[in-house]
């Protein structure tokens, strides 16, 4: 048993339906944390995401999942907000792990942590928990290790618990430094089934998997490398 | 004239409609920025409030005005989002500056701020401006100038100008230390028609603002110390 019993805390987990936010709600729970999960639909191209993230909430038994629906696309400039943006498919390996990619959503991180950050407080919690990490998308500004510690100041600079002293708010982001085989490898252990989550940047309309955008690839290679077939349909492995 | 003709960047505004925005909106312009005005309607009680977010965004003639809605009622705990709560009325002086009203929203600046970054970091700009001010209601802790300071810091983490170091983000509050009449003088000076703002936490159905609430008071204490009749009309300026 990793669960603590003698202590059981409030903590609200960022849970996108993907691999990583699945996991580290298998962290938040292993860890002796009561999960709150939230959901923000900020205007991604399918609602296969929005299904990935409460069947995971069901199958964790978590106390609350709420979604929450901020539209980004209107401030525009990202590939998984506008559709006129082309998701790029069958890259090289160098050049997935190579710059910004045209993916990013600008400020998503503060976006996300800011809802959570709204909750936490509410609640009366000071834990947030987020799947990112910074190994397979080191592009990402906002996954940064020093871009979470600041936010960490942030928060208790922008919140009650800053002026009253009652409390420090925390942002666990256990799988910053783990690769995508590690995550899969961990969240095994804690009984992640990843047939109930969704990656895919491009899912055919029927739901599968396109097998070749950065995310799938990513994705596919990291089971591969771990000799477990991945659970979830593609329509294309090329 | 203030404004600079020989260089024209872009700020991001964040624009309520109240009458701290609608003078920081002057701020900016005068700075020689060239205005984009974000309206979040995070589930305040009154549409009173964008419709004077527009009525001040078209006066001004903002290059665009972004409305973005995030309901921010679902997480409860505040009298601005959750109408089962009562907006404190008459409350006396010593009261409306003591603590943290029951008007302070969860990390709302964090939240406005984030979608100001988002918007700024796809529009190519570097610069945002918030009528958030720190003397008359001391009590919000996300209205303390280290708090700007903090958010400041991890805007240029957050976006691919900390990674590429192609510009550096500013959290512009230049009213942040003027008390209510400063900031009203000030606005005067810079044309602000204050009859286009709306400041009442709790409006009459007929949109008129109520006279009792605390943002009332502070508001119709400063027009009267300045001697200058407010030109909103009120249902009770008991």
């Amino acid at each position: 048993m990793t669960e603590s019993v003698t202590e059981r805390r409030i903590a609200v987990v960022l849970l996108s339906g993907g691999l990583d936010s699945a996991t580290v709600l298998a962290e938040a729970k292993a860890a002796g944390f009561e999960p709150y999960a939230l959901t923000v639909l900020y205007g991604q191209r399918h609602a296969v995401e929005r299904e990935a993230a409460g069947r995971v909430a069901r199958a964790f038994g978590v106390a609350r999942h709420l979604e929450q629906e901020i539209d980004l696309r209107p401030f525009g400039g990202s590939a998984l907000t506008d559709a006129a943006l082309e998701v790029p498919k069958d890259r090289p390996d160098d050049a997935i792990a190579d710059g910004i990619p045209i993916t990013y959503v600008a400020a998503r991180n503060t976006i996300l942590l800011s809802l959570a950050l709204a909750w936490a407080e509410a609640l009366g919690a000071y834990d947030i928990f987020t799947g990112a990490n910074c190994v397979d998308y080191s592009g990402y500004p906002d996954c940064r290790p020093e871009y979470f510690q600041a936010f960490e100041a942030l928060a208790n600079l922008a919140t009650r618990a800053g002026v009253e002293g009652s409390g420090r708010f925390r942002v666990h982001a256990p799988l910053l430094r783990f690769s995508k085989e590690q995550i899969i490898r961990r969240g095994l252990e804690l009984g992640v089934n990843y047939g109930l989550t969704h990656t895919c940047y491009d899912p055919a309309p029927d739901g599968r998997s396109c097998g070749r955008c950065d995310a799938c690839r990513v994705r596919l290679a990291a089971f591969e490398s771990l000799g477990i077939p991945d659970p979830v349909p593609y329509a294309s492995t090329g």
